[in-house]
């Protein structure tokens, strides 16, 4: 969270707003969990420990404010703590799936509380986000948050289907990310821009914006998970690889080789998860050959296709700070 | 799905009503999952095959032809099916809490495709089932069906809290068996009589009527875990000791003894799960002191009590239906 509102230095108006507009979307969103059950307040406020970058919500907002009427009030902050729900929702599951014990420096819901409870608490974040939806009266906009969220799952389900998949291509590996990560991030950036009264051109520029800026933020996660350090990154690593899931840079390192030593090289891959000597070993020869600076490069490109997507939006400062939020997703090491 | 439509047989015209409005809730269901992605289409498939006795549809459906304006049509129809998705994403969602390997005499998602691949598709039942509600554009719905899933959660979460627990009070089971059962079967009903124009009576007599018949129902799922034959009831039994459940025969047995003999006595409960020999002496022992058969009035007196609320209700055939289906309800073994 603290990240992305350093971008707004240069502009101490819209920082403070920001500011403001975020606290009360966490107010919204910790305030629609409570319950009468301390077993449901206890895992709930674990959640709470989940709350990172707060990427989602500040899109929202952003998004709000560079659109349509370029306000924002309760109708944003309520549709941004709504995507965040959903999206912590995920994460709750994810790492059940993934078997993770770290997210966020602290301990996962899986590990303290077991999975059960953890498949249980996504369920609680989900129907949750559903009802704090409704209460908004606007079923156009929870038919978009119900078609994504659907999509998400089968993203998912395509993910789990190619786990030890060895000859996943880039198509599909898209197709997953696109499905999985890209369209709630463009769904954030969308609901804004709806909330707003925005035009359709507006609405789909920054959709296709958030879906952009989504899909290279999930390019970065999979460089951060291979290459990066726990302690830095801040929630387990190398997990893609322990599940058997090929990521970009991996996919264009086998596509490189004869197709004789693609299956060896790809279970050398899943293999090295947990052990330094061999994935340090992996990670050189990922250079060596390029497929990290070339992912690298695809995550970039991206940004800035999403970046000349925010052209037929007037200036403002928040359109300044949705572009630089573009640039923080891959520049990023957590 | 057969068993309650046998109850018609005195109507015909009703049954055959019910027949095509059922078929009508299928089509619209398995509609809404399809998928342009395979591995989702054959997860969604066994689905169906968990599809039983479509009891909370039933109700939706005879709910609408009980109150109100006595017509039911593809509102009624819709909320049939959303209904009936949330049922399911519970039902593949316990069965991997529970480990359970057998449902409706097939083995169930988590014994085929893993743990993972369950918990993704509950999370595309509930968004799907979201998402199909949405398409009514009718918010006040959205609204009560997003309240009651999170309800449900939390009941569900009450009840892994207490595993274990040897000292689970009467009143603590009603709370888990109201929030995670007879809310979604109370809503079932209500919705039914909303999209038919009901009077708020009417809506409130129809819901306590549906949760009065879904407690029942749940104490008799649950004694037939306890004395039930899986080759007859169709799905793994034992569960509830397996997994430190205590539930009503049990609760009643364990508060007739001295507290001294009373860890023991829930210790070997649990124990008896699966060992054929242990489990009949269980059994023997709360036949003896009457707390299998005072559960069982329970039950009974529950359905009473449900069709008592119905006396408000025009006289119907469908009124007749729903009334029968409460005695069915607890006169089960399957």
């Amino acid at each position: 969270m603290t990240t992305l509102l350093e971008l707004t230095a240069g502009d101490a108006d819209l920082g403070a707003e920001l500011r403001a507009s975020l606290e009360r979307v966490v107010t919204i969103f910790d305030g629609h969990l409570e319950s009468d059950l301390a077993c449901v307040r206890e895992l709930a406020a674990l959640v709470e420990r989940y709350r990172g970058k707060m990427l989602r919500p500040t899109l929202t907002l952003l998004c709000g404010l560079s659109s349509g009427g370029r306000t924002i009030g309760r109708e944003h902050e309520v549709l941004a703590a709504v995507v965040e729900m959903i999206h912590m929702a995920t994460l709750v599951h994810d790492d059940v799936l993934d078997e993770a014990e770290t997210r966020r420096r602290g301990r996962t819901v899986n590990t303290l509380h077991g999975n059960e409870a953890a498949v249980i608490l996504g369920d609680y974040l989900i129907s949750s986000a559903f009802h704090l939806c409704s209460t908004l009266g606007r079923p156009e906009l929870a038919e978009r948050i119900g078609r994504v969220t659907t999509t998400l799952c089968a993203g998912e389900l395509l993910q789990l289907t190619n786990r030890g998949n060895a000859a996943l291509d880039e198509a599909t590996y898209f197709d997953i990310i696109d499905r999985k990560t890209a369209s709630l991030i463009g769904l954030a950036c969308e609901l804004g821009a709806r909330a707003s009264g925005a035009s359709e051109e507006e609405v789909e520029a920054l959709r296709g914006f958030g879906a952009d800026v989504g899909a290279a933020f999930q390019i970065q996660d999979d460089l951060l998970d291979l290459t990066g350090d726990e302690r830095v990154v801040g929630k387990s690593v190398q997990k893609d690889q322990e599940k058997g899931k090929l990521t970009l840079p991996l996919i264009r390192h086998l596509a490189q080789m004869t197709a004789a030593g693609r299956d060896d090289e790809a279970r050398a891959a899943f293999e090295a998860a947990g052990d330094p000597a061999r994935q340090a070993e992996l990670i050189a020869r990922l250079r060596d050959d390029g497929s990290i600076a070339s992912a690298a490069a695809t995550a970039r490109g991206l940004v800035e296709r999403a970046q000349e997507r925010l052209a037929g939006l007037p200036e403002s400062p928040a359109r300044g700070l949705l572009a630089a939020m573009g640039e923080a997703a891959v520049a990023r090491d957590f």
